[in-house]
C-alpha cells in the first residue's frame, strides 16, 4: 500500500519560495523566510549546523515531516544547487529520485541518502519513489516547477505551507504555472506558530 | 488623534484578490474566494442580499471590520466597478475618498455613503479620510494597485488577509508591485476558521 504524496515548503506572503538567483540566497528576505526552520533543533542536527536550537511545536513539525518521508523526488535544478551545498551526509537519509534528462549512475552518500537519476519522466520517478518508500510517504522536495508539474498531473495528495510574514517582491513563485481550473483544495489545518503559520491542504481533482 | 490605516482583503493561496476581468466575477474560483464572507449575516444585511446568513467568529470579523472604519479610500477602477454594482445605499455608510484624475462633485448616496473625488494624490486622499474618520480607522478598500501604492509609501499600519483554500492561476495579484525591500511585517494573529484563515500583520518601514 503506497503512502501519501506530499510537499512541504516555506512560502512568503506574496507567494515566493526562493530568490530568483542563488546569489540572493543569503538575502534578508530569504533568511526571514527560512528562519523559523533554521532555528529548530531537529533541522540543525540534521544539517550538522551545530548544537542547540529550539524545541517545541515548530521543531515537532520539522521532525514529523522528516519521519514520514520514505523517499523524496527532486527536480534537476534543485539537485544541482544542493549537490554543492549539502554535507557528505545530505539531510534526506532516504533514497532520492532526481527527475532529469542527464544520465548518471546512482550516487550513494553517507547516512543513507542515495540519489537516483530518472530519465523517463515525473510519473516514473514517483513510481520508483513510492516503491522505495514502502509504507512511508513520498515528498516532492522541490523546486517549484517540479512541485507544480506533480500538482498539475493530479499526483499530489496533500501539502504543507509554512506561510511567513515576509514579502519578496520578486523571486520564484510556488504556484506560477499551476493549472488552477483542474484542482480544488480543502484546508485541513491552520496552525499559528510564533514566526509562521502552518497551513495544510488536501488536493482534489475537478 | 488619527486612527489606524489598514486594509482587509480575501486572497487566494496563490496571491490573487480578483479575476483579471469583470467577466470572470462569477467564476468558480472567485466565488470560492468570497464565499466565507458572502455567507455571513452582517455582510448579507449590509449589502441587502436577503435575510439569514451565518453568525459566529467569521461574522464577528466582518462586523468588526465595518465598525472600526470611519472612512474608506478607493482607487478609481474599484469605484468604477462598484458604481454600477452597489445598491442605492452602498455598503460603506461613511465618507469614501476616490483617488482619481477625474473631477467630479461629491456624490451623496443613501445610508450615509458620500463619495468624494480627490485629484491631488494618495496622501491628500488619506489626509481627508483621516479627518473624516475622526477617532475611527481608515480602510484602504482597494483595488490591489491602490493598496500597494499606500504600502510602498509607508502609509499602511496594519492589514488583514483572509487566505482562502483556492488557487486562481491568473488574475490580479495583491502584492504584484510591492517594494518589498522597504518594509518588514510582523505577524500579530493567525486565526483559522472553517473556510479561510485570518492573518493579521503590522507593517514597519526599514
Amino acid at each position: 500500500m503506497a503512502g501519501t504524496v506530499f510537499f512541504s515548503v516555506s512560502m512568503s506572503l506574496d507567494g515566493f519560495i526562493a530568490p530568483e538567483s542563488p546569489d540572493e540566497l543569503m538575502g534578508k528576505q530569504w533568511m526571514e523566510l527560512q528562519q523559523w526552520v533554521f532555528r529548530q533543533r531537529f533541522f540543525r542536527e540534521n544539517l550538522k549546523l551545530g548544537m542547540g536550537g529550539e524545541e517545541g511545536r515548530d521543531n515537532d513539525i520539522v521532525r514529523e515531516t522528516f519521519e514520514r518521508t520514505g523517499a523524496s523526488v527532486l527536480g534537476k535544478r534543485t539537485f544541482d544547487a544542493g549537490e554543492d551545498a549539502w554535507p557528505e551526509d545530505p539531510p534526506f537519509h532516504t533514497p532520492v529520485f532526481v527527475v532529469t534528462h542527464h544520465k548518471r549512475d546512482p550516487w550513494e552518500r553517507l547516512g543513507g541518502t542515495t540519489f537516483h537519476f530518472v530519465n523517463d519522466g515525473i510519473e516514473s520517478a514517483l513510481d520508483r519513489a513510492r516503491e522505495a518508500a514502502g509504507d512511508l510517504d513520498v515528498r516532492i522536495a522541490g523546486g517549484a516547477e517540479t512541485i507544480v508539474q506533480y500538482l498539475n498531473a493530479g499526483l499530489i495528495d496533500e501539502f504543507h505551507i509554512a506561510l511567513s510574514p515576509v514579502l519578496f517582491g520578486s523571486g520564484i513563485r510556488l504556484f506560477e504555472h499551476v493549472d488552477a481550473s483542474r484542482m480544488a483544495l480543502t484546508q485541513i489545518d491552520s496552525e499559528p506558530s510564533p514566526s509562521t503559520t502552518h497551513l495544510r491542504y488536501t488536493v482534489q481533482s475537478r
